[in-house]
């Protein structure tokens, strides 16, 4: 259970007193009062009591209403759908879908959808649909119309960019907005866009770094969910810092994703809250 | 606000609305529960409402007992004395001054106590007592009545042994138990006892590290704060071991110490649950 | 070309003129004096010039001998041929596995050998020969002969022990000594032996680790080639542990691996020197 | 010794054959062929044998030309004269002054120089002469003009801007390249230009960094030495990420220091050799 809402005396009191009076059980709690902003996040991880999701969604309207609150109830025993986009780079994507097999990511995976023929074998191998959408320089909105055809029969909660190394459309942005989620082959907001290691190289940093972040219309902008970085030195050349950058994008991602599939991250304007 | 307890449905909920009721508002809230132990903490820090601390904890008395709580109320606006206790090394000690004198610390620090003269000059520079007690190899009970004497006059809430190469006597011990801070040059439980560079040297680790931890009868082996590591190689010799070794002693100690202060430690068995 | 020698006056002179002499270009140099041993270690990354490989070897004997020189000359263009051990969990063997076709792990693999039947699949899937020998309790030594013709049929320099759960018997490891690379499950010297994420989780650490490393018949107490830890928290039960160092063993026994491959690891007593 | 020259076959044999005739002993070596640049860089740690550092460089000269080296001898036994300049922040200042007490700076510091006088007490008590230079926002250059005239008298081979929140002049950029260190409080180039920790905490960064670099006439902009991070999260205000960061600072400046003081810090165009 997540919610946010303007912070003042007594929120936790109200809703706790309401979870055990439907004898559920707080099996992890987190909270964050942002002082600047005036507001109160927290996320309860609850064991179901006698109620039903749905009845106790209706039970908690009222008090929700009350306190102006941004709420929702997710099942953890329904499992998220999570669509994978990637372009010719399998690291990501093979590390990803290592994690899924090995039960470290609880989610299922409905398709991976690609602008290259390259990935598939690997994809087929983990018995998930394959599609090869090609992006036409000259047609994005063709290649991208089947894009979102594809997820939506999908029933996909989440999209993952999986170094799909095209730019989603606005359109597509703002219709998934906080479900698509990125890795960025850099240190944002250092290097946002095209070859990030290049830029680091030719900078000379003495630390690499990746970021996931969801995708807003503004390319490589929206809210950070988690970042981490690689010590280089004067002796790795740009294959050098490609090669070691792969380590931290596949670690940087698969926390990522883990903690939004357990609805551990919260948006809130262009930051987030994250419950890890 | 610190509780532990069994765990059980419905102790958020009484405690939130406790504060609640009176007009307490909760700035920060932690929780943990220990599902092998079956154990339950909790961290509130608490703006008080219309209560004093003494009439809260009154009203309070019910609620533990029936959930056979452990339970302290600290004042925040009460700063904790802590004593310093030193050999020769400089560099925690100056660490600590620096960082209490900049208000990282919330604390006073009532004296420091030192086995040798060596570091009186920079102690005094920050106008704190310092107190020589040589401890006599064949008699270091007598030493160790005076450090008591002392740390009793100081009033001291807790003791911070910031590379006091001495080992304090069971007595000692068991009487502040909770209450001593070390800080322990490796990464425990490696390398216990004497000389731990030496020994990292010799094993040809990788790594180095520090341990800040409080001090039970047995030798470095109470409950865990903080750990931290220092990469090394094959170049750094025993002396370039103990000079990197230094920074990390420095900011293992202060994270610990700090969050000792905060009252985020609690002690659980030979653990810590730590609410950084 | 890899040297080790007593330090004296004019190593690197003689060195360099005679390379310089047969038209060889130094692409990457490595030096290390191991002043308490009195101890010389180089690498020289040689492009070749007008000798062969064997003409330079008989040339630069006479400098060997007169510098009581240990040293060797690999031709960095015949990949090594590593035989992989592995029982049943796979994380390791499948990045190994990743990195290798990825190219980012410069050798031959001619087999895995396992003594579970688990992880063939994934082992065919990579082209790679999979070899089922089981190791009956009352009987290893018979095992331990299958798994030596094995490795002998399999013409290995190297054996990596990617999560294999037995432990060598002495005589493989003395005559594969420093070939025989392990993936030690914890930050070495703690925790040597079984279950080392239970025994980190009972002791309270704040942070897990991994170790790799050359076997000797001492288990878990060879020549360290790296080491790298992740930090965890009261929060994650045995569970999270084995997760989460999971991560750290890949990153670890990779970047071993790679070190070893390119020659970059030299064995001096129980301690190594890396060129990374 | 610090050499950097086109890179072809025959410089180590060169150099080193020079060094033995001299009854020179390499201590430590360090190479780096830049082969994207086509450049050689090398610095070699000499115990001087039977020549006086002139007559070395005498007869070296012939050597370098041949080469096209740019080349310096360093004679490690004088001490570089460093000159602190700093604003009001102490935690920079007072680390390197500690450092220095402590042997792990080999320098002379013979003043700081400042714009404000809060930090004079701590420089007399180490015994270090303390300039104040108010800077006049209507009139920098006058206060420009006498640091420089300090800087002079010092006769400072280097000068360390220890958190000094002015911008040089580009005249004395210029006269000082290569020769002034600047600790900036963010991950460059992130964050740039004034109140890093305020732009990390809007931008809802999930690391914060320290960056040390020389100071060029482009603000933020050169060569950098060494770079390190700081983990952070939503919990953090700014008050914190300037709190957390300060460790960070600290740690960065000490090494990027002793680095420079050591040579080991080669630049080449707007990046840095590091042979740390």
């Amino acid at each position: 259970m997540i919610v946010s809402c303007p912070d003042r005396v007594g929120i936790v009191a109200r809703v706790s007193s309401f979870i055990a009076s439907q004898q559920g059980s707080i099996v992890e709690a987190n909270q964050h009062s942002d002082l600047e902003a005036g507001r109160f996040f927290m996320r309860y991880d609850i064991q179901s009591g006698a109620m039903s999701a749905a009845a106790f969604s209706a039970a908690f309207g009222p008090i929700a209403e009350e306190f102006s609150m941004t709420w929702r109830l997710s099942d953890a025993s329904r499992r998220q759908r999570v669509a994978i986009m990637v372009s010719r780079d399998s690291h990501c994507l093979v590390d990803l879908l290592y994690r899924w097999s090995a039960g470290e990511l609880d989610c299922d995976i409905p398709c991976v959808i690609s602008n290259h023929e390259d990935l598939r074998e690997i994809v087929g191998w983990y018995g998930i649909p394959f599609h090869h959408v090609p992006v036409d320089a000259q047609d994005k909105l063709a290649a991208f119309a089947e894009v979102e055809r594809l997820i939506d029969t999908a029933e996909a909660h989440c999209v993952v960019l999986a170094r799909y190394m095209q730019i989603l459309p606005p359109a597509l942005c703002q219709r998934y907005a906080g479900r698509v989620i990125n890795i960025h082959h850099s240190f944002l907001p250092s290097f946002a866009g095209a070859k990030p290691y290049h830029q680091a190289f030719e900078r000379g940093v003495k630390l690499i770094g990746a970021t996931c972040h969801y995708v807003t219309e503004e390319l490589d902008a929206g809210p950070i969910i988690e970042q981490d970085i690689q010590r280089v030195s004067h002796c790795h050349g740009t294959q050098d810092l490609v090669r070691l950058g792969r380590d931290v994008e596949k670690a940087v991602l698969a926390r990522g994703l883990r903690w939004h599939l357990q609805d551990r991250v919260l948006i809130h304007g262009n930051k987030t809250v994250v419950f890890s």
